[in-house]
C-alpha cells in the first residue's frame, strides 16, 4: 500500500510536469461540496491513503503534505508513514493555512493547479486573491483523478420518492417556494448543487452515498424547463412520471456543464457561491445573481407532519435502544465478549427491527474508556477493543427512519463510576439541561445560546472544542444547516420547526470520554408585550445513567428536570415494551433523590 | 424656531439646486466619527432643531425625514412638528434604510450629496455600492455647514498633560507600539482620527466634548515625522516642549487634508476606514493600507497602573453615592422638595468634593417612576419632575477623575415596592450576578456572555434591547471599544485587563425601569489542560437595594455573592467615611436572608 502511495505521488508529479503546474491541491470533497463522499469522489484517499473524512493533501514538485485536523492528528502519523507525506497538523500555531503555506513555498511566476469541479466557487475566489498577491498563478483544469484507473464510477442505486404522508409537502409547492423566492431576488431560475436540499425539493431519496440517503444530481429549477441531472438507469418509470408531472426533465449527470454554457438569456440564475462548483458557476456566466440558498431555510423548518413523523421516530429508536442497552449490560453481566464494533452491530440489529427503518444516520461511535475521548471515533478491526465492565462507554449513534432522522449519544459507566467521572458527567448535563430549559426571543441565534451549555464546565477550568448543536434533517443528512449552536457566530437565527442537537461532552485524553446528546425542536413558548418567545422541545426518547449523577452539585430545578424527562420517556416507550423490557425501563428511569 | 427651521431647509434647497443636488444626507457625527459631538458639529441639529444624540436628516427638493431610533421616537415627534420635517421610526418594519430610501425616491442619473469630512470612508463605499446599484451618483463635496452663519468654532479648551502615574505607560512606548503594529502588516505609519485614540496615545486630555476628556485633533504617527494636527492656541509651551519631547510636531487642525495630500510616497499608511473620514482617507490615496485600528486594543487592556487607579477611583465613587443616596434619602424622608435635576446636582456636588476629580463622565440619567423606562432619559427642565417617597428612582451616573472612569447604575425602592418590582429587580440581578461570575477559556467574545444576563428575564417573557456591556476608558470615553458584551457579535475577545459594564434592565412603559450596573474588569482565572480561563473582577463599590429583592426566586449562590459583595463594598469604604455615613452604609449591606 505504501509503495502503492508513493508511485500515485510519483504519477501526480509526472502530470504535473506535462501540465506545466508546481503545486496541486486536492481536497476532500465532491462537486456538490458534500461532508459525506461517494467512492468516486475519494480521490484524496486513494492518492494518500489516509482515510480521515476530513483534510486536503498538497503536493509540489519535491513536498507532499496532509493537512489535518486534530481528531485526525494521530490517524494521519500512522496512515502517512513511509509515503513522503508529511503531515500538516491543523491548529498548532505553527502550522499555516494552505493558501500561506503554497505564497511561502511557491514563487512568483508559479502555478497552483486545482480541479474547479470540486472547489466551490467562493473557495476559488479566495484562492485566487490570496495567491495573487504573490504573484501565483491557479488553474482550475487540472484533474488528478485521471491517473485513478480503477476509479469507481457514479453510483447507480435506484432512486426513490419520499412519499408526501412522510415528506409533508408536495414537490410541486416546494418548487413553487423557491421560484418566488429567486423572483423576488430578481432571478428567474435556481441552480442547486447540494445534495439535500435536492432530496428535499424533489421529495426523492437514494443510497449513493453512505448513511446519507441522497441521489448524485443537480437541479436546476425555472418556471417552464426544471431539469434533474442525474444517472438516468437510477430511475424506475414510477419516479420518471412523477418528476414529469411536477415538470422536471431528466438529463445525464454529466451533462450539466454543456446545459449551463448552452443556457439561453432570458433571465438571472440565482446560484449560492459557497455550494457550486466553480467551473459550473463559470459555465452559468454573467447570467449568475449570487444568493444564500433558497432551500436551506425551507428544509430547516420542518412542518407540522416531518415533526409528528419525528416524535414516532423517536419512540421507535428509544425501543430500539431500550433493547440494544439491556442486551449490552446482559452480555457484560455474563462475561460474554463485547467489542466496540459489537456494540455497533446490536444497535444496527435493534434499529433495523423497527418499522420505515431505512439505515443508520452515521457510523456508530461507541467508544470505551480511552477511546472515548477521541471525539470522532469509530471503531475499525485495527482499534476495536473488548469491553469490560469498568470505566465509561460512549456511544453516538442514529438511524434514518422514513418518517425521522435520529441522532442520541449516551455515556453509560460500566462499574463503579469514580468521583471525577460523576463531576465531570454531572457537569456536562448541567450544561445539556440549561440549554434545553432555555427559553429566547424570536431572532436569536445558537451563537448567543452555546454558552449555556458551557458556563459549568468553564467553572472548573474543563471545556469541549465542538459545537454544541447542528442541525438534523428529516429522513435526510445527520448534519445540515443552516442553524447551528456553536461557539463560532452564525448569522442564521433558530426558528420553530429547526431540529438541533444539544451534545455538550468532556473529554479526558487517555481516561475517558463524556457526551450527552438529545436532540431538541424549536417551538413557540409565549408571546408578551416584549415580543415572540420560543424554546425547546426534547424530541429524544431514552434515559441517561442514573449512577452517573452527583446530586450535591445539581439544583433543585435541574434534578426536577432529569426526573420530568424520565417520566416522559417511561410514559411514551413503555407502552412499545415487553414486561422485561418495561421493567428494565422502569428500573433505569426511577425518580432521582439527593 | 420652528419659522427658523422651515427657513434652513429652504436655503439648503437652495444650495441643493445650485449645485446639481437631489438628495442631501446630514449625519450626527463629526470627522472623527465621533458618539458625542462639539457644538461645531451640530449639524443635523442646527437644520433640523432636533437635539437627540443620534439620527441622520434626508432632504429633497420635496420631502425631509429624520431617521430616528425607538428612544427618540416621541421627542423627533415633538421636535419635529410643524417643520415640515417627518420623522422616520427606525426598527418599524416597513421604514426602510435611509440608502434604500435613497434608491426608491431618486431617479437613475439624480445625485445624492454629502460632505466627505463626516462620512467614514467605509460608509461612503457602502452608500456608493447601494446608490450604483439604481444609476445614482454620489456626491462628497456638499458641505450643507457653509450656511450656518453664526457656526461654533473649534473649541480651544486647553489641552493637557495626563500624568504617566495616572497613565501608566510613556508616550514613547506607546507610539513604537503603534509603529510595530504598523512595520508587522506593511505599513510605515498610521493615520489617526478617533478622539480617544490620539488622548490615549500621546497622554493628553481636553474638554473639546461635553463630558469626554478629549482635544479636536488628527495624529500621524511616523518613524520620523508626527504630528498632532491641532488647534494650537490650545497648547502651552510645556505641552509644546512635551510632544516634541516625544518626536511630535504640531500643526493647525485644519491643514491635515493639505498635509495628507502632500505626503512622499516613502510606504504605506495604516488606515483604518470605519473611523477615517472618506476625504482624509482619499487624500491619502494609494498609498493607503485599510487595517483595523492598532490602538483599540492598547487601550482596552488596561495596564496595572490604570487598574489601580480605577480601583482608587471606584472608592472614592463609592463614597460620593453613599453621601449622594444619604442626602436624597433625607430630602424625601423630611418632605423636602426634589427633582430628578436636583439628583443629578447632589451626585455632582459629592463627586466634585473627590480627589483627582475631573468632570461626569456622562450626563447623570435620574429617571423617578415611568422616567425610568426610558433608557437614554435624562432630565431637562421641560421634562424634570418632583420626586416622592413611592414607585422606583433609576439612577446611573459617572464621573472622570484623573485616576480613573466610573459608571453606575442602581435602582432604588422609594416606597414599599410591588411583588411585580421585586420579581423584575431579582430577575435583573440574578443576570447581574451570572454575568458577574462567568469564568470563560481566552478567546470568549462578549456575545457569547451576553444571554447569562438575560435568560432568567427571558424564561420570564421579558427582554431587553440595549447591551449588556460596554468597554469603559480611563479618564476617557465611558463608552469605548474594542470589546463589548451585546447580542450582536463582535469578534473582539475579553481580554484581561479590559473594563466593561454588567448592565442588565428591564423597562415597563408607563410604570417604571430597573437597571443594575457594575464594571467589571477581566482577570485571569486559572490555567488548566484545557487552557487558559478568565474571570471578572467586580469593580463598582455601591450596594444594591437589598429592599427590593425576591429571595424566594434566588439560589443560596446568588445570595451568597451579593451578601459577599456588600461586604467587600462595606470593607473597601468604611474607612473613607465618617461614623454617621458609616452606619447608614452598615445598614444597606447587612446580610441579605430568605
Amino acid at each position: 500500500m505504501k509503495q502503492d502511495i508513493i508511485q500515485r505521488i510519483e504519477s501526480l508529479r509526472k502530470l504535473m510536469t506535462e501540465k506545466h503546474i508546481d503545486a496541486v491541491v486536492i481536497p476532500q470533497t465532491d462537486p456538490h461540496q458534500s461532508e459525506y463522499l461517494a467512492d468516486r469522489w475519494q480521490v484524496r484517499r486513494w492518492f494518500s491513503g489516509f482515510t480521515g473524512s476530513a483534510g486536503s493533501l498538497v503536493v509540489t514538485a519535491t513536498q507532499a503534505f496532509l493537512w489535518a485536523d486534530s481528531r485526525y492528528w494521530l490517524q494521519a502519523d500512522n496512515q502517512l508513514e513511509g509515503t513522503g507525506i508529511g503531515v500538516m497538523k491543523e491548529g498548532l500555531p505553527e502550522v499555516p493555512e494552505i493558501n500561506d503555506w503554497l505564497c511561502k513555498n511557491l514563487k512568483p511566476g508559479q502555478t497552483v493547479g486545482i480541479d474547479g469541479m470540486v472547489f466551490s466557487s467562493s473557495s476559488v475566489a479566495q484562492m485566487k486573491a490570496a495567491l495573487s498577491k504573490h504573484g501565483i498563478n491557479l488553474s482550475t483544469d487540472i484533474d488528478p483523478a485521471v491517473l485513478w484507473n480503477d476509479r469507481p464510477s457514479l453510483p447507480l442505486d435506484p432512486v426513490f420518492i419520499h412519499d408526501e404522508k412522510f415528506a409533508g409537502e408536495s414537490t410541486a409547492s416546494k418548487l413553487s417556494k423557491i421560484l418566488d423566492f429567486a423572483k423576488k431576488q430578481g432571478a428567474e431560475s435556481v441552480f442547486i448543487a447540494d445534495l439535500a436540499e435536492i432530496a428535499w425539493t424533489l421529495n426523492i431519496r437514494s443510497s449513493d452515498v453512505e448513511s446519507n440517503p441522497v441521489t448524485m444530481a443537480f437541479l436546476f429549477v425555472s418556471p417552464l424547463n426544471s431539469v434533474l441531472f442525474v444517472e438516468t438507469a437510477k430511475l424506475s418509470d414510477d419516479v420518471r412520471n412523477y418528476l414529469t408531472a411536477n415538470g422536471v426533465n431528466v438529463a445525464p449527470y454529466n451533462t450539466v456543464e454543456s446545459f449551463l454554457n448552452a443556457l439561453p438569456d432570458t433571465g438571472k440564475v440565482l446560484v449560492n457561491p459557497v455550494q457550486t462548483a466553480f467551473r459550473l458557476q463559470k459555465a452559468i456566466g454573467e447570467k449568475v445573481l449570487e444568493s444564500s440558498s433558497p432551500v436551506a431555510l425551507l428544509k430547516g423548518c420542518k412542518n407540522e407532519t416531518q415533526i409528528k413523523g419525528v416524535r414516532n421516530a423517536m419512540e421507535k429508536d428509544g425501543v430500539a435502544l431500550v433493547h440494544s442497552f439491556m442486551e449490552i449490560e446482559e452480555k457484560l453481566h455474563k462475561g460474554e465478549p463485547l467489542t466496540e464494533i459489537d456494540v455497533a452491530e446490536i444497535l444496527t440489529k435493534h434499529r433495523s427491527a423497527q418499522e420505515l427503518y431505512f439505515d443508520q444516520s452515521f457510523d456508530t461511535i461507541a467508544g470505551y474508556g480511552p477511546h472515548g475521548a477521541i471525539v470522532h471515533y469509530s471503531a475499525t478491526p485495527e482499534t476495536n477493543v473488548t469491553i469490560y465492565p469498568d470505566n465509561l462507554l460512549l456511544i453516538d449513534s442514529g438511524a434514518n427512519y422514513l418518517d425521522g432522522t435520529t441522532d442520541i449519544t449516551r455515556t453509560i459507566a460500566l462499574g463503579q463510576p469514580t468521583p471525577q467521572q460523576k463531576r465531570d458527567f454531572t457537569l456536562v448535563m448541567k450544561g445539556h439541561i440549561a440549554l434545553a430549559q432555555a427559553v429566547y426571543p424570536a431572532g436569536t441565534r445558537g451563537a448567543q445560546l452555546d454558552v449555556l451549555a458551557r458556563i459549568f464546565l468553564w467553572k472548573d477550568g474543563l471545556s469541549y472544542l465542538h459545537g454544541t448543536g447542528h442541525g438534523v434533517g428529516h429522513f435526510l443528512n445527520v448534519h445540515e444547516g443552516p442553524q447551528s449552536i456553536r461557539l463560532n457566530e452564525n448569522p442564521t437565527p433558530l426558528m420553530p420547526g429547526m431540529i438541533t442537537s444539544d451534545e455538550p461532552g468532556i473529554y479526558r485524553a487517555g481516561q475517558y470520554g463524556i457526551r450527552c446528546e438529545n436532540l431538541i425542536l424549536t417551538i413557540p413558548a409565549m408571546t408578551t408585550e416584549f415580543g415572540d418567545f420560543y424554546k425547546f422541545e426534547v424530541l429524544t426518547l431514552f434515559p441517561f445513567d442514573l449512577t452517573l449523577f452527583d446530586t450535591t452539585i445539581m439544583s433543585d430545578a435541574e434534578i426536577e428536570w432529569l426526573n420530568a424527562y424520565h417520566d416522559e420517556v417511561r410514559a411514551r416507550l413503555t407502552p412499545r415494551l415487553d414486561a422485561e423490557a418495561a421493567a428494565w425501563l422502569e428500573e433505569k428511569t426511577k425518580t432521582l433523590k439527593r
